[in-house]
């Protein structure tokens, strides 16, 4: 990954916390931020991608991709599927 | 909306319910079914595209859009935002 595409990982920190270690890789001069999540972090990973381009880097950045999957996770016998989200802001 | 296009609101039910919904529309004839959340239950509406496209319909179905935003809630001095989804999934 070059230094013009971030990424930040989803957990279950508050919010703010993830909006602004996007923004602040968007001022180190990233180009793009992958935003990614798992199960319930999902509607967090939303909430940040609207809270930056909505308010902190508004008209600065967009949605470029945004990518659902999913993934097994657990040991042998209990495994089990999770859904994943992948949403990309990129500077206009 | 024509009868060629279903469309599926996520509420705080089980999962197989809305998958259930999807796949019912999709058997009555539906090309496109859009899976419409807002705030929390977003996670759960990626679950309902990926059980759909990964299992029930495999093969058959696969994402065609999917839309972030978010909208006002509440009243008056109350107001918050909150984040939306709206995944449409499409016969191939």
């Amino acid at each position: 990954m070059s230094a013009a595409e971030g990424s930040v990982l989803i957990g279950n920190k508050n919010v703010m916390n993830y909006v602004l270690a996007t923004v602040i890789q968007f001022n180190q001069g990233a180009k793009r931020v992958s935003i990614k999540a798992r199960g319930r972090a999902i509607s967090r990973a939303v909430d940040v991608a609207e809270i930056v381009k909505s308010r902190f880097l508004k008209g600065e950045v967009d949605v470029e991709t945004i990518k659902i999957g999913s993934e097994q996770v657990g040991e042998a016998d209990k495994k089990r599927t999770i859904s994943t989200i992948e949403i990309v802001l990129a500077r206009k």
